[in-house]
């Protein structure tokens, strides 16, 4: 059996709980003035093995030192996580409170405190209501369910328009193994305070260290890739839970099965980056900035963060504007060292800038491109021989609308 | 006789033509699409000492590789500028192009062509039509005079709603030594494209060495503080030429003489940085980011920059909203050492943010605060004891109407 990966909406709807032995729950506590669900809870009984990876701001919001305790531990049977609320610059009084989520948690689970990988997305400076946040994590528990994804994935949303969720399956050791994976974007723009969560659950059998060290390199081609980067916000967090129900030969080295597993877990999580980009705030196109021709994985990256993070590109590309000019500029502020003589720029395929100058193009064919709704930017330096994607979106007026409208 | 630095209208009205044995003219030569004028000429008869700086951006206009060279040679006759088009990325044409404008402005004026700086602004991809240049140029050698620097401040913009001029006299060894400036900013919001032009006069007599590093100084001071980052355009520029013509005792060394010169053509330099900022595209707000309290000047200006280019505190402004989350949130992200608990942020005098958490704060205050054209965002790192000033404005509907409009 081939490895799989898929987004469909049957895949959507198992989500978290595909994988063996994990149960989720999504309920209404009455954290957003919304009324929507704002309470998660995903659940493993066998006890799993944890990695995560964290926001690198260094004004972090009290759930991320209390979560990166449990990745400490390198085991964890629970996650719960709250929006509507960050408890980010809420002082002693925020640390306790994500510490109360913990225990709480552990209570209602019979687990301790330090199973519980606890996170929150939303408002920053505001304490959280925690007789709502209790009521809300006992339902939750009550609710935990072997259907429990999409009500997960739905009460870790903030300003997305919808639920990102998938699932994969890799076949290790003759044994099915499963992933499942939910995630939050929000608005974004550029790297900035936009938080990412990203649960991953799989019943595979591996050790914590190989499993954080799996994340991370994951994680820096994936959520680090989209220009709502990863390590920006107060909040930002991506956890994996391993709980080894699948009962593969347990991954104890970097061997064949660690690098299938690997694989499949970046082709999930770069499936899910590009939904979060696809759903930034306001956004009407879904940009993919693919850097071909580096001189390494590092040039490439910066040089598509300099132009997926340009609001010229931008609304340019908002107004259906093929300005070639606005991307070499950005290109060319990069800091990374290119020839603008080398360089070229395709949209869509449709070589626009090259030599130095602009290309002429058939307008109605860059026009059916730029009209589109999936735009692929290409870049070559013609530096080397490496590349990169970074993903985004475009800058339209729902985006000042809905960063510009009073919500404190 | 203090040194007097002045924006006023009669301030504006003279410009760079309030030096001694300086000539201006602007005219309308037919390169903008709305007739507006778009050919500047700046001439003075007596030789000037020269000195430039220029973007830094790998992706350069052809007139910046020509200008360089004339500020090379540290004396010239001549600025010659058009709007409408930024002859960026048109190649060996382009270079022949800015080279003709030199020797068409040479010929005009009966100087050699090393002597004629050029600049150009405007849309990036496009090659000048020369024919409309040289008659253009022609007309504005014919209408050069004392009274022109309106003429040549308009001549120059482009998205910009408002012509930027000022004036400066300082008295060196008993000698009234005067300046003027003008420049435009243009869109913009953040460290982009957006092109800087500054022109500024002096007939102060001092060495042409000596005029480059106050330049430079100057200018990571003043246009380099504005969040239209003067390094990152195709085609930004920043000329003094200095004809001596007041008859001061020449600078040569760094005397008292150089320091007050330098703080006079600073005070200018950083006040035709304020009405740029506030002159952004689609701006309803001028911001100054003061960041106190920090290690190291580039620290500050990191910490101001981070703030300044964030679209979500931006937005805020625009909304009024005083989000002073978004605001330590993209403090904690700018990269320097910093301590949350520490780092205190006030709107306009009024304390938001003090020992890891928001301040109470009479809400009738900060509205008016957050209402007003001119708001003052002060952050303190209390990690040292030096300071920076970073000048924005916000991000409005506006901004992407003028920037997602299709203008090629």
């Amino acid at each position: 059996m081939e490895e799989i990966i898929m987004f469909s909406e049957a895949s959507a709807k198992a989500g978290i709980t595909y994988p063996k032995g994990f149960l989720a729950a999504g309920v209404k506590a009455g954290l957003k003035k919304s009324g929507n669900p704002d309470v998660a809870l995903i659940y493993t009984e066998k006890e799993a093995a944890v990695a995560g990876t964290f926001t690198k701001n260094a004004v972090a919001a009290a759930p991320v030192g209390v979560s990166k305790k449990v990745v400490a531990t390198h085991t964890a049977h629970a996650i719960v996580a709250n929006s509507g609320c960050a408890n980010a610059c809420t002082g002693a009084q925020g640390e306790e409170d994500a510490a109360a989520m913990q225990q709480i948690t552990a209570d209602a689970l019979g687990c301790t405190a330090q199973d519980v990988v606890v996170a929150s997305t939303g408002i920053i400076g505001k304490l959280l209501p925690m007789d709502k946040v209790k009521l809300g994590i006992h339902a939750a528990a009550h609710a935990l369910s072997p259907n429990g994804s999409p009500d997960a994935g739905n009460a870790i949303l903030t300003t997305d328009t919808y639920s990102k969720a998938g699932t994969a399956t890799v076949v290790l050791g003759g044994m099915e193994v499963r992933l499942g994976i939910i995630a939050k974007g929000s608005g974004m723009i550029r790297p900035d305070m936009a938080t990412v969560l990203c649960f991953i659950t799989t019943d595979a059998d591996i050790d914590a260290l190989l499993l954080q060290e799996a994340l991370s390199e994951v994680m820096e081609h994936s959520l680090n890739m989209i220009s709502i980067d990863g390590d920006m916000s107060t909040n930002d967090m991506a956890i994996i839970l391993a709980n080894g129900a699948a009962g593969n030969p347990k991954i104890a080295e970097k061997n064949a099965d660690y690098e299938a597993f690997k694989g499949v877990l970046l082709a999930l999580c770069q499936g899910i980056s590009e939904k979060i980009a696809a759903d930034g705030e306001g956004a009407t196109k879904f940009l993919t900035i693919h850097v071909v021709g580096a001189r390494s994985f590092a040039d490439a990256k910066t040089v598509g963060m300099s132009v997926a993070n340009s609001p010229l590109v931008k609304t340019a590309f908002f107004g259906e504007d093929p300005n070639w000019g606005r991307v070499i500029c950005a290109v060319g502020y990069a800091g990374v060292p290119m020839d603008p003589e080398r360089t070229t720029v395709k949209f869509g395929g449709i070589p626009v800038y090259a030599g130095g100058v602009g290309v002429p193009y058939d307008a109605e064919a860059l026009h059916a491109v730029m009209s589109g709704h999936d735009i692929v930017i290409e870049i070559d330096l013609n530096e080397g021989d490496v590349e990169a994607k970074v993903w985004t979106c475009d800058f339209s007026y729902e985006y000042v609308k809905i960063n510009g409208e009073y919500h404190t």
